[in-house]
């Protein structure tokens, strides 16, 4: 695809560079030791984290616990309605990634030997789809597993948090040789390229996941996104800090 | 089970005959053509009616239309975890029941034929579960079929309202020989019968399905808890037309 | 529907009161530790009840037993073949449905702890199908229950019977205006409510199951159906007598 | 293992060269275009023959129809309750083998062009197994299928008989160094050899198919349990000559 | 099918009796206990045997070892490509009753008490296929079987091999009256019998597999078969003994 | 982790800049369009391509073709023997990626329109697998479809070659601080990143996939890890060229 005169115009009027706005709700539901419902705009997740006391078969006797995520979407989260997962009787490919990338993106940030034996669970369920799901549920999948572990702590079962450093996520795309942060779903279908990012409070990457869907993209862009992605990230730990505070 | 001295009582001094408190947000997400978060206490289920220009293989040519429903629960709606159904590859005895159940319950008051050749799909999500999580999803479902015949009409699919009237559910049980409506997740362990009615706004059943968990019950027993149904369905028949009507 | 001049004939003459013929053959398979074929009419069920010296694990160490059931049908016992579920790979939600109801139905009349750590699996295999086939399996497993609650008593696995009192089941069903007992396929199929009705020998409730197929059916007809209901379940539960004193 | 001094002796003092009491009922249940319930002994199998108006997509257009079985056990046909099939949502390999056999065994003699674009389905189903249920089936099946030839030239779906020639199956054995005719399933476990042979009414062969599961067998045992097959197969076809002739 | 006058000629001019060529590479790949690719002709199958410290549950605390065998083939080892089983969820019936014929032929020259409490995997991958996959399957993984327990001596897991003696397998078939070895696809496509065979190195039968394809066999084609698979299988035996000694 | 004083070596004397031996077989299976053996040291991937004239629904109609992968893996390709996918029932999460990964990036270099209405299937099957298996499947299915492309336009399919450019993909990590190229297996599993990068003959990426399994990486890290892969890339379409001109 050849860069067009006119560059693509955002919904909205967002700019290049501007995340949604984003809601984060804690203590959505009342069950769970977490529980978060997180919009970026039109995307609404709701992350639960519960804690168990036992750990999987690779985990049992190590002292260590773990950390795993499991992703789905409510059918007619989406424009026209998907087919139920449950009713298939097996989950897609698209969701089976989506759920071991959020498992492994918050494991990057626990230390396990401090977590002891016990598995935290992180159920990322999307109830509205706009584009940028799977950034949305690891952005709200901290908070929610922020709170179990302040769970453990007031409940005795752990002293120390395994918890290391605050984790986000958010997409970059290249639409008409311009670089855009945070792709709603109708950016998302148009892009050339389509960047998911996980970062840590630090500033290191945990995932980079760039994918041509269009023509494929060159080191140049590939910075320009890498750069645009990072400063969203920021913004995002320090929402989740405010939500952590209040 | 023997009657104790002194009855049981119910949480937050709720008398026995009365609903729980219900709260029905309608346009709750915004792809669907129907969509409804309807609350019966703790109890929160998200009912969506997606409208779908074709029919199953069985109505193909008939001229007539389809309504069918799904039900699914997020595997931390309750106390819990509950196992991930599509995970797990299978839907449960429980999930499959039931949404037999609400789609045999919405069907009965449509009339097919002035449907047309379309099929509604209720999917009924339970974010979070406090005991009559079957009974919350036919009564907000009712409310997304309609918004959907809404839509089907403003957008001149069809041209007269295939629904004949509401249609609304609600549980009863007996208790310490005590009959009690709506009941709740500590009251639904509790009880000896217990026992889901649906019925429409003219005062007819269209399923009873009364099941004795402990000790049998009797014919007295029976009408007793058809009554106290009886009488809280006309209640959610209101409820439902206030909802409509704002 | 509305109520038409001339009511329905029933085949072969029945009155609207009287049960098909029903015929309990005893010992009918030689391995299991209760085996019954059971005839209502045209409809034909092979219960087996066999005893196993383990429960499931929600059991385990209770002190307590299990009584679980499983359903099925042989692909030609219908007018129509019906396709295989173990070659289709998974059971309808119909079976599962009417195996859990079976289930339900026999547990409500065993003390479990007298059972002491066993399980009873009732097995009710369809060979023949002419409406009510789930009244008659659970009208013959309560018989091959019988036969392996003797097995257990007579090999001294127990002391003392768990069962509390006998258990039967039978369909009602509104047609033209008429309540019908015991209804065979083409009543079924035409009937506008349809209820299976589970009672103890002593007169209670285990099941109430009222569906309204067409029409949805008022607090009279539910009594009528009740009470005819009533009286065909004392009559099978004499017949379960009489079987078993043989 | 080294032949004994003291031979095998047959339950009930049965002969090496003799078939178990063999009963066949026709017309067993209602439904079907033929059915037949076959006893080899203790083992009693189902056969149904059902007639469908189209074949499988590897014969749509051919003017050819098709033959095909499908086999099932009942899960307390044997000593110890055997898993449902159904249950567990996937048929054994064993299963698969014995219909796939079932299958070719009864194709083996049908003359698929005289059969027009119909399909028959067979159903085997083992009531009661005692060993040979797959010889059983085949035999039975033979004869359900010609009930459903019959059928099929008395409705006018076909005007000339497509069967060549009848067709059964026995299993053969070597226990002690004797060959055994039918095994009954302590026979049955106890063998070294376990051979099914399938053959025509013009004493050919279809399937030979010989297992050792002790010890590998001689070139001269095989050449004796094949005349004991041949011998024993010929009574089976003069038992289904009567059986349809009655 | 009558016998034409001109017999059928073999590709490349291959004479009734002759195998064809057969190649077999040892240690074909890295990581397995026993690892070799086996061609007949175009035939080519990956063998591996995987050396397991374990037994399944039936043979726990038994003292004794077991040998199974799994069986596939890659989507496109054919002249079109066929679904992959993986994707498609399940293995198909044919893949069974081959993976079952492997595992019995071997174990059948197994003394398991001398395997010891250990699993031997075979693993029988078809890379190309031409005719007789699984009888090279067989042929080469009782070499990889034997390279197996070459490597449990030699690791001093067991102190005497329990392999008894050689087997191998071969098919045979009529082809317009004509009895030839080793069938290569167009033959077996073509063949009114196919039968599979499989001997030991003493010359005694482990498994006779003769099905009809087309017009049933006598007395006489069956003793034409196994006369020319005998001889067909010393010539085998004999190459796996050079293979095994190079 | 930290990074230590002595750098950790690689097998064999590798520089870290150097790829493992490559070596291409062409034509390796004689029924597929296309057949390439490919090998990155150990790692050894047979990759055929398959020509299908009708495309999935998606497409029908459109006038464009689809290119799409499958992944599996035998069971002994690795050290210890994994589960065959097929027998298991599923395919595990990480064979789902892998082949999304594999179809993603072929269909990046493929003008779909020229490749009219025909599938390319290709089958990416691990024979032994000692790291990078995925970008040894990429860069060798490149060929086998570059092979079924000249296929279809020899058989006059297509007039006109629809790949616009070659694609190749190598693995690069961070490990002990040192940045790596073509990692093996026990390199693969000490590192604490992992990036697979795909990239097309003139130098853009089509997919950047780095992961963190240790410690999270610096933007610098990032970029020394793309210099390499570039390079990698760059040696390896040399590759490809040499083999299909040969």
């Amino acid at each position: 695809m050849t860069t067009p005169s006119t560059p693509f115009t955002r919904p909205q009027g967002r700019s290049a560079q501007s995340l949604r706005a984003v809601e984060i709700i804690r203590n959505y539901t009342i069950h769970a030791e977490g529980s978060v419902l997180i919009s970026f705009g039109n995307t609404r997740v709701l992350c639960t984290a519960s804690v168990e006391e036992k750990v999987p078969p690779h985990k049992k006797g190590s002292g260590e616990g773990w950390v795993t995520a499991e992703y789905g979407m409510l059918p007619r989260a989406t424009h026209t309605r998907g087919a139920r997962e449950a009713a298939k009787g097996k989950q897609t490919g698209r969701t089976q990634e989506i759920q071991r990338l959020i498992g492994r993106s918050l494991r990057s940030v626990f230390d396990l030997k401090l977590l002891g034996e016990h598995t935290i669970h992180l159920d990322c369920d999307v109830l509205q789809a706009d584009g940028g799901t799977r950034t949305a549920a690891i952005t709200g999948a901290y908070i929610a597993a922020h709170d179990a572990v302040t769970w453990l702590l007031k409940n005795k079962r752990i002293s120390q948090s395994p918890i290391r450093e605050a984790v986000a996520a958010i997409s970059v795309g290249m639409l008409d040789g311009q670089a855009l942060l945070d792709l709603e779903y109708v950016e998302d279908s148009a892009c050339d390229t389509d960047m998911n990012v996980v970062m840590t409070a630090s500033g290191h990457f945990v995932e980079v996941q760039g994918t041509a869907e269009g023509q494929a993209f060159s080191r140049q862009e590939m910075d320009t996104m890498l750069d645009l992605a990072s400063a969203g990230i920021a913004k995002l730990i320090d929402l989740q800090t405010q939500a952590l505070a209040s």
